[in-house]
Parts: C-alpha cells; sequence; structure tokens
C-alpha cells in the first residue's frame, strides 16, 4: 500500500529512526486521532517494541488491548519520554509545546499533529505522497498538516507536475471528526434529540449540527478569514513549496461524521488536457478515482470512512475560465487527514525502508 | 415586507392581473412548494376569489384547510382552468407543459416553479427584487428561477451595481427539500436507522444523505456538468441580462431538511470597496446580514428555515485576487427559493400595486 521511496539525495545518518524496533509513545492516546494511531501501527506492523500510552489526567487509567496486549494511558510527566524514539502528539499545540524540550532531551523524534510547529522554517510539513524527501530535514520536530491540507495537497501535487497551479480556491464539507470523538457524539445524540422532536443546544461545537451547518468555528482573524482557512493557505503553500501560491479557502462543518469533502477549482497558468490531467491523479499514490458520469457516481463520505486512500472525481474543464479545473475530493479525516498521515511520515525515516 | 414597486415604464395593461380580487389555481398543491404557497398566499392576504387546488390522480380528494375554509384537492382535468385568472405550477416540467394550451385557452397567467419554460426568450425570468420590470414582458407565463440561482442572484444583483461581475465560483450546500418532501422524510427516516444501528437504502434519493453528502443528483450533461449546476449558470446570465457572465458552479446534496447554503467567490474588473460593497446587501430588499466576527456568527441553514429573508455574510476580499470577493449565503429553499419568490412575481402584476 505504502510505496517505499527510492531516496536520490545525501542524508544524514541522525535523520532516521534507530535501525531497531522503536519505543514509542502517544501523546493524546485517548482521542478519536489516537484511537486511530494505535490500530494503523498494528494494522502496518510498524516495528515497535514497547508502546507507551500519554494522556491528561483526566483520561489516565483506561485500559486499551493493542496488539493482543493490555495497555494503561498513563498521564504525561517529565519521566514519561525516557529512552522514547519517536511520539506521535495529538493533544493539541499547548500540549506540544509543554513537552518538547523533555522530548527533545531524550533525542526522540515528535511527529506533531498540532499546528504549534507547522510554519516553522526548521520543521518540515510532510505529506510523504507529495514532499517525503523534506522529512529528512527535521531537526526532531516533523510536523502533520491540518487534514484539510493533507487531502488537498495530495491531488494538487500531480496535477502540479502537469502544470504550475497559480491559484485556487476552495469550499469545504468537514465533519464534526475534525472538532473530536465529543464532537461526533453530541452530532449523534443532537440529531436523535432533534428526531425525537425534542431538539437540544450544542455543548461541544458552538452550534448544532443536527440537519444544520456553519461555517468552520476556528478563531476568526484580522482578515475576516478563519485559522482553518489560514491553515489551508499558508500550509499548501509550505508542502507544495511555491510562496506564490495564491488560495482563498472557505471552510464549513457539516453534519457529517468522519470524512471531509472539498470543491476545489485549481487555475494553472496556461490551459490543461484534462485526461492527461485525470491520468496524473489515477496514477498517484494514495488516491482512488471515482467518477462514473453515466451512473452520476462520484466520492461521497461513506465512500472513504475508515479507509486510507482520498477518493477524487468530477474532474471537468471550469466553464468560466479555460486555463482553470474543477474538482471534488472525500476523504477519512482521522485517517488520511491525520493519523495515517503521521505513521506515513514515521516510515519514510525507517532505515529498513531504504536498504 | 414587499415594497411596492414605481414602475416607470411603459406596460400594456393586458400585462396585469385583473383588477379584482382572482380566482387562483395551484397545480402541484399536494407538494412542499404548494403546502408553503397556501401559506403565503394567506399570509400575504393575495387577492383570492376563489382558490382551486389541483394535483395528480394519486394525491387527489385530500382535504386542506386554507383561510378557515375547506378545500379538497381536485385532480387535474381540461376543464380545470375554466375562468381562472393565475395559476401557480409546481408539480414539473411535464406537468406544466402538458396543460399551458389549456391554461393559455382561459387567458390565465401561469407563473411557472418548473424548468419548463426558463430559457425561452420569451418568457420573462423573474427574482422580483432584481428584474420585477421584466415581468411586464410576458406572453401568458412568467418562469420561476431555479432555488439556488434565486438565493444567488439576490446577493448578486446589488453587487452587480457597484460594478459589473466578471466571474462567479459558487459551490452549493444544497437541502434534501430541493427534491420534494419525500426527499425530506427519507433523510429523517434514514438517520433515525443509522442511529438505531440499522442503516438503509435509499429509495428517493441516490444515496442516503444519513451523515453523508454527494453531488447534485440532477442529469449529467455531456459537459460533464449537471442540470443543476447549468441552470444556476444560464439562470443566472438571464435574471442579470448578462451574457458574458462567467460562471461555473459545483451543486452538492448535504443532510440539512429546507434550507440550501452557497459559498461564492465574485470577481469584478476592479478593486472594489468592502464597506461599500456590505452596505449595498445592507440596503438590499429580501436580505439580511448575519456578520458577527468577535462571535463567529455567520448564516446557517436553522436561521432561514420558514423565514422571507436569504441570510448573506462573511464578506471579504478573496486572498488570491485583489478584484474579487468571496461571501456565504443560506437561504429557505421551500419559501424564497420556491414559494414566496412565486407570489412576489404576481404580486408585481397586481394592478393594486401600482396606483
Amino acid at each position: 500500500m505504502f510505496v517505499k521511496l527510492i531516496v536520490l539525495i545525501s542524508v544524514k545518518n541522525s535523520s532516521f529512526l534507530p535501525n531497531r524496533p522503536l519505543k514509542v509513545a502517544i501523546l493524546g492516546s485517548s482521542g478519536a486521532v489516537g484511537h486511530e494511531l494505535l490500530k494503523i501501527l498494528a494494522d502496518r506492523d510498524f516495528p515497535i517494541s514497547e508502546l507507551v500510552l500519554l494522556s491528561s489526567s483526566r483520561s489516565a487509567g483506561k485500559k486499551i488491548i493493542w496488539n493482543e496486549e493490555e495497555l494503561i494511558t498513563q498521564e504525561v510527566n517529565k519521566n514519561s519520554f525516557i529512552n522514547v524514539d519517536l511520539v506521535f502528539a495529538s493533544a493539541g499545540s499547548s500540549v506540544s509545546k509543554q513537552w518538547l524540550p523533555v522530548i527533545r532531551d531524550q533525542n526522540a523524534l515528535l511527529i506533531d499533529n498540532s499546528s504549534a510547529f507547522r510554519m516553522r522554517d526548521e520543521v518540515p510539513l510532510i505529506v510523504p505522497e507529495v514532499n517525503p524527501e523534506s522529512a529528512f530535514n527535521h531537526q526532531g520536530v516533523i510536523a502533520n498538516p491540518n487534514c484539510t491540507t493533507i487531502l488537498l495537497t495530495l491531488v494538487l501535487a500531480p496535477l502540479n507536475q502537469i502544470s504550475t497551479i497559480k491559484r485556487i480556491i476552495v469550499s469545504t464539507y468537514q465533519s464534526a471528526s475534525g472538532a473530536g470523538q465529543l464532537a461526533m457524539e453530541e452530532l449523534k445524540f443532537l440529531t436523535g434529540q432533534y428526531l425525537d422532536g425534542t431538539p437540544r443546544q450544542s455543548s461541544i461545537l458552538p452550534h448544532s449540527l443536527a440537519f444544520n451547518l456553519f461555517l468552520h468555528n476556528s478563531s476568526m482573524l484580522s482578515n475576516n478569514y478563519c485559522e482553518e482557512e489560514m491553515k489551508m493557505v499558508n500550509e499548501t503553500r509550505k508542502i507544495l513549496n511555491n510562496q506564490d501560491l495564491r488560495i482563498s479557502a472557505t471552510c464549513v462543518r457539516v453534519p457529517v461524521l468522519r470524512a471531509h469533502s472539498e470543491s476545489v477549482n485549481i487555475e494553472f497558468g496556461e490551459s490543461i488536457d484534462l485526461l492527461l490531467a485525470k491520468k496524473s491523479l489515477e496514477e498517484s499514490n494514495g488516491l482512488r478515482i471515482i467518477e462514473d458520469y453515466d451512473a452520476n457516481r462520484f466520492p461521497m463520505p461513506i465512500d472513504v470512512m475508515g479507509r486510507d486512500e482520498i477518493a477524487v472525481g468530477r474532474l471537468r474543464k471550469d466553464l468560466s475560465n479555460p486555463n482553470a479545473l474543477e474538482l471534488w475530493l472525500c476523504g477519512d479525516q482521522i485517517r488520511k487527514g491525520a493519523a495515517l498521515n503521521a505513521v506515513q511520515i514515521a516510515e519514510i525515516l525507517l532505515p529498513e525502508n531504504h536498504e
């Protein structure tokens, strides 16, 4: 499933993970992404000698069965990272920032799912199918991009190989899972209450998602865009290594449980052959084309829930600009949008994948 | 609520409806739009001497209480339109086409909610706040635009007054109601089944909308756009009277019951002042601004359900083009997107509104 990389660049030995089974810590192990990480590490036979599950004091003491072993989540403390080789963090920016110095002291590699370090020059921001070579330039931290950005760049990268992308206009259809497990539970609960004729207020998300939707609830910035939208703008530029890329985004939360969708308008500097564009997507790792015009069958959230690939379809000429294409994509936000991408980043740095 | 028009153009007397209470027929009275029409005609004291409810044989014989009167839906036949002055049709294109000759024979005016006649040169396509003057050019038929187009043009028209719009890229978030009452019932039923752990296949819509979404299910055309998307393109051009307007649309069905939302990117020939643009929207009939950046509060479907006004907000400069703006809108698809707009068209042609 994951194609091994042929690395042609000169790489410091210190960029690799140790060439032995690793002591791995998961910081934020009780959340939706942490849960998926455990599943993916087992499914992909990631070389683990010891797995340490770390959480806040609130979630500590939970029993979790992993690879037929009973593990207990522990409250993170300054001794949690002793002899750890690799940390996957998905407990939010402040937690990642708080523990980075301790992780560094152990010479462990942090693969961080929060936005804390993504835009720092010295931190690689990696989508393994797009810019794997940048992972080797790490200084102890590699950032996992925002979920919507991972899905978008997976589709943009092959098209950008045909002709440099000039401008992107994207509108998202983001599931409750992006706000965590509790938001997913709230969506189900509030929908049930609505159907029972006893609608209730939300307490996790700012508004009820029951048969409703709203613009993304991340903080508004002074340019009238929200943080989520600016993550798409800034992170996409960094991953595609094109600071001149023009992007505008509208991020919307919809009453879907765990897969994000995106309506994407992509403008090039020249007219692009549609068949060539489709071929480039078909030949890309991590993508699945769902496009049957006769049956009117294109990607849906339920096609990608629990799956690794991003589904893409409805690739077509923009009616309003001969140099632009429109397309539609769906991807599992927890899996490729977070946990799977983080594990794939670690896999790039396993010496066994470069023998 | 509805501002009376000052008509400065020369109008044939025959363009007006008769100057007395009218005999009105509703063709498709048992559907979601028919139901809303009845409510709006009563609420707005539309001058009616007699109301005839027409339906297919399947829906005939239903008792409906309207203005404290018991009415019974009748199967439509060639005698249904005798002495009728005004027909509101919302039973689909084939029904409208079938009965138009009979309606014409009675010199009745047809205000048609289907797409049957919208693009015919001799048929005005009217959004009363946008192009009311064109209503007087009718030859017995006036078309009510597609719901997504009504909402879009209401917002575009005031901006187009500031500077001519060159290009629009729109992605929609369309509710189940656009596919009728049965689709709304199906969404509720399938969502309940999903929550009960017994998910089922859809039978009204092509896929289940329960915590899912999909690209619009109207027929695909040879340009890889669906009919719904091309309605937005062609009808918007006709209503704004600008055949050079460049538009591309992506239409998506989402698990919302009865209000549509749209993410709209609008490009002008020059840079537009944001405050001036916002002022033009604030001063427009039929619009309500919901825009609180501090509270992160913008339009949602639940804000507009059962309401006349289209809610608009998140008006902001496009980050990727200095001549473009982005905005977000929500509108009740059954009300302003269909039934209310049709009644407002008829009101333009009431002599009492021009005394």
